[in-house]
C-alpha cells in the first residue's frame, strides 16, 4: 500500500511540508562543547511548530492524501505531540481531524489538540479501549489513520531533519537521535546513510524503556516492557518496520538514567535557553553519558521538543 | 571624552562586535499574534552570548581600547548580567577583567563571572562601599571602567540589536524594548529613529520601578524611587545622558505589573520553548496589556535576556 521510506520520498517529504514546516536553528554552545569534549549542533525541533519534530511527519502524511481521502479527513489516536500535530497539518489544510484521547488524558493536551480545531473522541483508558473506538471510527468516516512512527509518510516527514541538519553542518560526524517508536531514527537514518555513509547513527533511550538497546542487540523485536521513565515521549516501542531500519542502518543504542536526562535539561534550559522536554534532553544525555563515543566529533543533536509542564515555575496565581 | 552614540558609532560597533556577538533570531509565534491582535518580531537576544543583549554594549566597549588601556585591563561593579559579559569580551581579547562583587552577591552569579576568568574584587554590600573599592581598584591598576548604561560604547553596543532587527524585518511599525538605566532603548532608539524616522519606540518599564515613566512625563529626571519588582534587570535608574536621548527620540514608556511579566514569561517558555528572565519578558507584557498601541501593527519586540534562576524546576538531587 505504501511506498517504503527511502532519500526520494524523505526528499519530496522536505519539498510538500517547505510552505508549512520551520527550518529550525542549529543552536551551538561553548559551554556545552567543553563540557561533552565534542563539537555540539544542537538540531532545535523544540522551536518546530507544535513545539516538537512530530509536526514534520504529521504534515507530510496529512499533505500527501489524495483529494477524495483528504475529505473524509484523519484519525489519530495520541493524546501527544504526534496528536497536536495531525491537528495542526489538518486545520492547515482545512480538512478534519478526529482524535482518540482517553478521558483521563491532562487537560493541558486536550486543550492543545482542542486548539487546532479538532475533534476529541473520548474514549476508555485502556489501550483495547482505544483501538476499539478508532476502528469504530474509521468505519463510520472512511478517515485516515496516521500511526505516530509507523508509517512510511511520517518516517520521511521526520527524517527531513536530517536533510536540513546535514545542510547546515555538511561536515558532521555523528548524529544522536531519542528513539522510541523509532520513527524519528529511522528517517534520520535512510537519509543521514545515504547522504552519509561514514557518519555515525546513535538512538539515545531511557533506561527505564530499553525495548529498543534489547531488540537490537537480540537481532528480534523485544516486546511487553513496562517503560518506568520520566520520558513520557519514549515510552513506545519499535513497530517491526522500524526495527527492520533501525538493525539495518543505526550503529548503536545509547542508554541513560533520567537523573541524567534531568541534567541535560537543566544544561539546555541554563546554557542554551531552551525550553525542551525530557524527551528532547535525553540525545544530549547521551552525549555526555558516553563521551568516549564523541571525543572530538562533530555531532548533530536532536533536541526533538519541547512541551513540558511547567507549572513547578509558574504556579497558578492566588 | 566620548563621541555621542549616533547611527554611525551603532554601525562601527556592529561590524566590531561581528567576529564575537551572535546575530540572534527573530521568532515568530500564531498563537501570540492571534493573542496580541498585531504581528509580533521577538527578537531572541536570550540567545546572545551570557543569555543577554549586555554583551554588545560590554564587546563594543572592550574591543574599543586603544592598546595601552586594553593592557590595563577593563573594571565593572556589575555582578549581573553586564559583568559576565565584560568578563567574556575580556576573554575574547586576552585582556585582565576586573568584577567588584557585593560579599552577599548570589554564588551562581559569581560563578558566570569567575567562569570566564575575570578575578572578583570583594567589597562590602552598600553602593558607598562598591564605589569606593571600584575607585581604588582604578587608581592601582589603570584600569577602564565600563559602566552598564552611561556609556556612548556601551549605547551604540546595544544599538546593533535594532540594526539586525530593522535587517531582518524592514517593515516594522514599532518597537518595544525594556528600560532600566537606559542604555538598551537610547542604542535602539539612536538607530531606529535613523533608518526609520516614523517607527513608533517604546519602552517597557515595571510598575514597581518606573522613574523613566516619571522622568519623561515631569521632563526632568526623577531618582530616588526605591524599586519593587521581580524584574531583577531594571532597577536602575536613567542618567542624564539616556534621559536625554529617550525624552528626544521615545514615544512613550508602558507600565505593567510583575504578574503581567509572569504571565509573559510563561507564553514564551510554553509557546516559543525560549528560556526569558523577567526582565527580558517586559516588552511582551507591555505589548499585551496595551492591545490599542499595537492593533494590526508589526512589533519588534525585544526578549532581552534569559539567565534565570531554575531551582524551582530543578531541585537539587538527593
Amino acid at each position: 500500500m505504501f511506498v517504503e521510506p527511502c532519500l526520494d520520498s524523505i526528499r519530496d517529504a522536505a519539498a510538500r511540508i517547505a510552505p508549512h514546516a520551520r527550518v529550525t536553528p542549529v543552536l551551538r554552545s561553548d559551554w556545552l562543547d567543553r563540557r561533552s569534549g565534542a563539537r555540539l549542533f544542537l538540531k532545535a525541533e523544540n522551536q518546530q511548530r507544535i513545539g516538537a519534530f512530530k509536526f514534520r511527519g504529521a504534515c507530510n502524511a496529512v499533505f500527501s492524501l489524495g483529494p477524495a481521502a483528504a475529505a473524509r479527513g484523519v484519525l489519530s489516536q495520541s493524546s501527544g505531540n504526534h496528536g497536536a500535530a495531525v491537528a495542526l497539518a489538518c486545520a492547515l489544510r482545512g480538512i478534519p481531524a478526529r482524535i482518540v484521547v482517553p478521558e483521563n488524558a491532562p487537560q493541558v493536551k486536550q486543550a492543545a489538540i482542542r486548539e487546532h480545531g479538532a475533534q476529541i473522541v473520548p474514549c476508555g483508558a485502556s489501550q483495547a479501549e482505544r483501538d476499539r473506538v478508532c476502528a469504530q471510527v474509521q468505519a463510520e468516516t472512511g478517515a485516515e489513520l496516521v500511526h505516530p512512527f509507523d508509517d512510511p509518510r511520517v518516517i520521511s516527514g521526520q527524517g527531513t531533519v536530517a536533510l536540513e541538519l546535514l545542510q547546515a553542518v555538511p561536515e558532521l560526524d555523528a548524529i544522536v537521535a531519542p528513539v522510541s517508536g523509532g520513527g524519528l531514527l529511522s528517517g534520520i537514518a535512510l537519509a543521514a546513510r545515504a547522504l552519509k555513509p561514514r557518519l555515525a547513527l546513535f538512538g539515545a533511550e531511557p533506561q527505564g524503556a530499553d525495548d529498543a538497546w534489547r531488540s537490537l542487540r537480540a537481532g528480534r523485536r523485544i516486546t511487553g516492557q513496562v517503560p518506568d521513565t520520566i520520558c513520557d515521549g519514549l515510552r513506545a516501542q519499535l513497530s517491526e518496520r522500524t526495527f527492520a531500519i533501525l538493525s539495518r542502518l543505526c550503529d548503536d543504542i545509547l542508554r541513560v538514567e533520567d537523573s541524567e536526562v534531568r541534567r541535560a535539561m537543566q544544561y539546555l534550559f541554563e546554557r542554551t535557553r531552551q525550553v525542551v522536554e525530557p524527551s528532547g534532553a535525553i540525545a544530549l544525555a547521551a552525549v555526555l553519558r558516553y563521551p568516549e563515543r564523541f571525543c572530538g566529533l562533530r555531532v548533530g543533536v536532536i533536541l526533538s521538543g519541547g512541551n513540558l509542564d511547567l507549572s513547578a515555575l509558574f504556579p497558578a496565581e492566588q
